[in-house]
């Protein structure tokens, strides 16, 4: 398997040039598009890795099933189905073009952004620390990696540049499916869009979700979020990669991407330069390729 | 023309029961529907009252005009065309769901919140207090009214409620379109919508552009709030008021209409109980008759 | 007047080359961008011209409100209002992109290709040639020249080429809103853009709505059609015309515009080149410069 | 097997009552809302079934897999990329308010109808009824059943009362994207969707795209088709029944479901009471306790 993972790592490689790295957060745009790694964990926990593999990158987007697993935990799939769809949007992650209707009838899913950032208040805390302590440990657990902390370079520079959530934070208050403070709310997602993680963290969480059998993940939850993830979790380019790769993921605009192989293993790769829809462009390629070598598409 | 005036009112009175007062925000629900007043001031600064025409209500929406005007004076025209557009936009006047290229292109008018809030950044002024001194003095000046002033329970009211402008003002900023703090300004312009005024105060300012001979008014700042009421002053009834009233006129979900009538006079109405667009159902029935029976329209 | 027109002309000519000749329909792109002509009637009916006054154009969308025109003299302002809104769409005039509740609240307006193939129906005609040749009648009626035709090498061409309205004539009988032939209202649609007109003609159409005293025109209908124009006449282009040159009129992709100011004069220019809006460049500019030297804007 | 398929169906019945026979073609709306029926062909072709499985209905969009796997093997996946896209719309299957910019960057999908009528350009055929002929042979092939054929009566109703397929239709040529006669393209689309099937027709069908080894189909075509349906196959629900079943499927608004479970089954439901979706409700129920009690779910 290693030297699968190297010689795809090896064919990928071109590709990491055709991207380019996300800059919307000026901290991101100093990740190095030259990094490449990929690991993959067996069913059994057997461990496998190649290239840079260790580098450390934020989670982004790749936090959002861990969000809605804590909602789902901790809130009950009757909230979560209550405030958030399942449905895919036709649009980007950060779109704000939705109808007074689509709003109304919660026509927005975990996946994207304002998905996402109403599932943070059905975690459980008294107060939006607590919550975010609550969403650490979980991703700790399901990683088996004690040390995942918030990058607090990353965090800040969210923080700074965040207009756009903020803005649907506060369409989601107006529209009244949340209620406590944005600024809290916000704080809380983007510290948990700014945890740093490896290829082996992402691909422990994953295994966790393809296998059912972690010790803090019910079954029933765990098939919630992978359904989820098979229908919208690679942005808008979600219906290429269900033809392409043939497996639930999410990526994340840090460069690192998530599949989930039912029953079978859990994958973590990281390449930094993305594509317009905000995928990692050698990540995907090396997603393809894993695919089809080890057969992994679920159709 | 006093017993016109209180002929029409008579005529529209039953109007008063179909429309519903604002409760958008609790304070704006405090309004008495039974209040229905008129005022008309001619060219030469002649003044027609009738009913509750001293009742004061909060300017809302109207105060637009006033910041366009004040953005006119003291960025100059240039400038506030690179930033607001001039086209009917087809949605409601607090509509979110714009595409990135409508926002990108300036797609945005100076009636709508966005484009109002937008244009707050263009008032003269070293702070937003400034700048709010500066719109109240213009507003008292066009209105020859010295006592005008915030109704504050409203503007705590607004302050307290507004996700929705906070949300707009998020979005003007994600896209580069503000870049001062996103609280500040919508302090600034949530006081603008609360300054409390009259019948009487609303015609005055309508004749000033009516007939832009007032000291503070340039001719053609003028006919450019003028041009811009007509074509999207009344929300997305403007094409319907352009039809059956055939003036540039602003209306305010605080319940006041001010027409403007070209060479002619102001007028100022208020009733306070709303149609579904945000109109006063009566109001704009007294428009209408009054039209009809000074034969107002310019068309 | 005439040294003034042939004056603007000169000013406006290096507009000509600013702009690009229509290119959907093939015939439409053999039009020769160097044409450039201008028309004044005055309120007595004095006519004045300059530059290429005579050269024949087709209307193309100029005869949007002679159709409105038609529709409410035959079936009268109710039955007019009950099928066709008022409000401006803020979307092309060929924008097909309407929400399944814009459709079925009738909201589209008669200067929209959408509205005005609707208002083909309301026409009195037992068949379509019927009423097309009423139509054909009331144009010639209001320009006082009894033979304008049919340019049918362009009817032929609209008709070859016309996809895009048979899908909006298809929409509208999705929703109701028609219910004969989509073939036979569309050829009617087609054959009425195709009518060619030179300056003149518009100029004198242009007056009869300005003058409310053609004898086959109502006045209440003129200030219909007027105010239509003011909102919704000159594309998405409507809100900066209002502003800059301040009168209602109606353009045409075969270059031609026609202005009407209420209570004085009629205008027809043409030139041909256009902008990206479907306007043309320089019959814009002419527009703009005779408001300016005579003052006419409304506002 | 049998005796589960009847407790089902028995647990189900209930359900037939909460939707609505489709009205929007006559023929349709005379459907029986109490037939119910299932059939499931396991991987080595043993067949069950239970209830009215017999009952014949028109296929509707559940010939749209078929479509898209003619066009895959007479043009090669390559121009079925080139025009239609992946990504889930997150509108209904009939939508037409689609961007500009959407059409031109092909962002339709196989399982609406836009995306649907277009692929029918790739079936092979010198003339639309031979490419029809070749998509009816290619279904009964499929579903091993010669007899299969239009429901003549169903085919006439969608014709004569199908305006919105035909606007789609003119909009796709409108944009280039197909150039054949609009009336030919659509008969045959028409005549398709009119196909008779019963539940063992489509679980035959479903059980070839579920075991890849049916002679006349390539794995990854095989493949292409069922990504694409676990993403858009069951209309706006889609992500609500990957959630709930966790299979590929796609459903008609006749009322029948196709139900694809990768390597292990084929599944056909029918029931013709629909949802708001246009999804069978019953349908969708019986696929749910079917999925739970055969662990069904790919996730």
């Amino acid at each position: 398997m290693e030297s699968l993972l190297n010689e795809i790592l090896m064919q990928c490689a071109s590709y990491k040039q055709q991207g380019a790295v996300a800059s919307y957060i000026p901290e991101l745009a100093k990740a190095d598009p030259e990094q490449f790694g990929i690991c993959v964990v067996e069913a059994d926990g057997t461990i496998h890795t190649a290239g840079q593999w260790q580098s450390v990158f934020t989670m982004q987007s790749i936090i959002k099933p861990v969000i809605l697993l804590a909602a789902l935990m901790d809130s009950g799939e009757e909230r979560v189905r209550q405030l958030v769809g399942m449905e895919a949007t036709g649009k980007p992650f950060d779109a704000f073009n939705y109808s007074d209707q689509a709003l109304a009838a919660g026509h927005i899913n975990p996946m994207i952004n304002t998905g996402a950032i109403a599932l943070c208040t059905l975690i459980q805390g008294a107060t939006y620390e607590e919550k975010f302590r609550r969403l650490l440990d979980l991703t700790r657990e399901l990683a088996g990696n004690d040390r995942l902390q918030v990058e607090e370079s990353v965090f800040q520079s969210e923080k700074a540049t965040g207009s756009k959530n903020r803005a649907l934070a506060y369409l989601l208050k107006a529209y009244g499916m949340i209620s406590d403070r944005v600024e809290d709310i916000i704080d809380c997602y983007f510290k948990a869009c700014s945890i740093g993680a490896n290829c082996a963290d992402l691909a422990r969480i994953a295994r966790g979700l393809a296998c059912h059998d972690h010790s803090s993940l019910q079954p029933a939850h765990a098939r919630y979020v992978n359904a989820t993830l098979m229908t919208c979790g690679m942005y808008d380019g979600s219906g290429e990669f269900a033809l392409n790769v043939g497996i639930p993921a999410k990526s994340g605009v840090g460069g690192g991407i998530m599949g989930v192989v039912p029953g079978r293993m859990g994958i973590g790769v990281y390449s930094p330069a993305l594509d317009k829809k905000g995928n990692s462009v050698a990540g995907i390629k090396a997603m393809e390729l894993l695919s089809q070598r080890l057969n992994l598409s679920i159709f």
